[in-house]
């Protein structure tokens, strides 16, 4: 354990360079249309095939990484988990842009809004494949890396899963706290708790610390995903790279649109704009924006968030871990959730 | 070797049940929505969610299974190899079909027509999801299944290549016949091959044993590839259960079509049809298929079948296999270049 880092940017930094080495690696360069689409995905490159900088945070393989650490081992022996799980996050990406028809992401232009729908979906599944690669031809002990391949896979099931619900909510006329948290249980949640339990898989963790580490990172990506939502009408578009009137403007039903159709005024606000065809104009925006902070949405998104990450807090006392990885493993749902977005 | 089937129909007689009831249980039933797209899909349900027997010939897991039994191995040992690959197969009919805007497929209304192209994507990547899992949550030893995977997963991204491939060739001017036969070598060849490859190595064969089956395999679905590309343009719909002038309407590039474009009246022909914009109306694709046979494009397909089934017998006589298994294996692919369709 001398070796754990002590702060989340010190986790990112040591996970960097070792990360971004392995990821090329597993997406490799055949076949060469699809390695390229997958290398713009990744943010290797630009539009044009040339050398750019755009990688996210690839918070969910860090996850990975420190899962290992956490348990004992070390970063080499998550690796193929860290690019599988990053791997399968972009893949996600890839589906749901063609889903949903955005057009950027974090001021790119989305794979399908390049190349068509048609070839968007197949680069989705080529980095599927390649996440898959990335566990079956690693080194080390086959039955470990069967178990972590199972709780990746049962986890891009709940993440569908959640897309599915997601896609339906927005064709319905109203939707509870209860389901929309379910939902994001599996749309978010699931590929947020999955990599520490590899991780801890990986590294030859005992089946119940692995998932009892998943179930912390179940609860931060709850509280990741209510603080997103949150940004997601009231962030600013220059930290967070997403338009803060999309969620709206598509008729999304978000946590605070969900949560503010519990409030009458609200719920008739958010009626008069959702019913309307097309999508839902600027002014509109702002009146129900409006109708929502009357109702107390923003602050109970706030609050949702808060509570998950003190429910992870609980969780994370249970696992028995020396007083300096819970106090890393606190600081990690901390940074997660305020870099929400 | 005493169990080994002796003729096709008996092959897939026997296979049949037990590989239907290793499906239900690798599609499972959760989520609810996934998994009744998925029963739609494998045929056992109709649009309305009441029972149905529209599967397919399963010709896939039948060749899984029986990859198994001629490496002196048992059904038990491949079936989650052949569930695998059927749902494979699956996923990757729904996806096809979405990026071919096809409506129908065997008289019955594709995925993405009764739900809508985003939730159609949902449910191939649902179906990938259950092949790994039918293979990850296997009994046995960890180290053949996770091989098998590796040579499915392999198998896909082929597949996805020669998809990619066949997408690109709609929108190019022209095709020649080897780039066309390397696009179908990965999007027909690559999954007809895997799953005897599989089989084998879950019966604890050889690794060079099992790949020589699966070489055997991929030369049989270049043969099946032709015969099929033969029928979407002289087959009758009545037997095939699909359209034989979508090809050409659609503007494919299948093989009598890049093989009559390098006949100068033929390809005169087809630039004229395939040069307007929208679908090639009813008289231009009979003006079409009358050059395609007048420059010999029919008679060349069967050719093409015929040559490949030949390497195919070279290639199984190296694999020093027993003189019925091999007079089996014959017959099995004469059976499925003759169904092709």
């Amino acid at each position: 354990m001398a070796s754990l880092p002590t702060s989340v940017p010190d986790v990112l930094a040591r996970y960097r360079e070792p990360l971004e080495h392995a990821l090329r690696a597993a997406v490799g360069d055949d076949p060469p249309a699809l390695a390229a689409a997958a290398r713009y995905v990744l943010g290797w490159e630009d539009e044009h095939g040339r050398p750019a900088h755009n990688m996210g945070k690839r918070i969910r393989p860090a996850l990975c990484l420190l899962g290992a650490e956490v348990a004992g081992g070390t970063i080499e022996d998550a690796m193929p988990g860290a690019c599988a799980v990053e791997l399968v996050h972009n893949f996600s990406l890839v589906h749901d842009e063609v889903q949903d028809h955005d057009a950027e992401r974090h001021h790119r232009p989305t794979l399908w809004a390049l190349l068509g729908e048609a070839q968007a979906i197949n680069a989705g599944d080529f980095l599927f494949t390649r996440a898959v690669q990335a566990l079956s031809d690693a080194p080390g002990d086959p039955g470990r890396r069967m178990a972590a391949l199972g709780v990746l896979n049962r986890a891009i099931q709940a993440m569908i899963g959640g897309q599915w619900e997601d896609l339906d909510f927005e064709r319905r006329e109203s939707v509870h706290v209860e389901e929309y948290l379910a939902m994001v249980a599996g749309k978010t949640g699931a590929l947020l708790a999955a990599p520490l339990e590899m991780g801890a898989l990986l590294a030859g963790a005992e089946v119940a610390f692995a998932a009892g580490l998943g179930a912390w990172g179940k609860q931060v990506g709850l509280a990741f995903q209510a603080q997103d939502d949150y940004l997601g009408t009231w962030g600013d578009p220059g930290d967070t790279g997403k338009s803060n009137s999309n969620d709206i403007a598509r008729k999304k039903k978000t946590l605070p649109i969900v949560y503010g159709m519990d409030d009458a005024d609200a719920r008739a606000v958010i009626a008069e704009a959702y019913d309307t065809g097309g999508d839902v104009g600027a002014a509109a925006i702002v009146r129900v924006v409006s109708a929502l902070e009357d109702a107390g949405a923003d602050v109970a998104c706030r609050e949702m968030a808060a509570g998950y990450a003190h429910e992870a807090d609980a969780l994370l006392d249970g696992l028995g871990l020396p007083e300096g990885t819970r106090t890393l493993l606190r600081e990690v749902a901390r940074y997660l959730v305020d870099r929400a977005g």
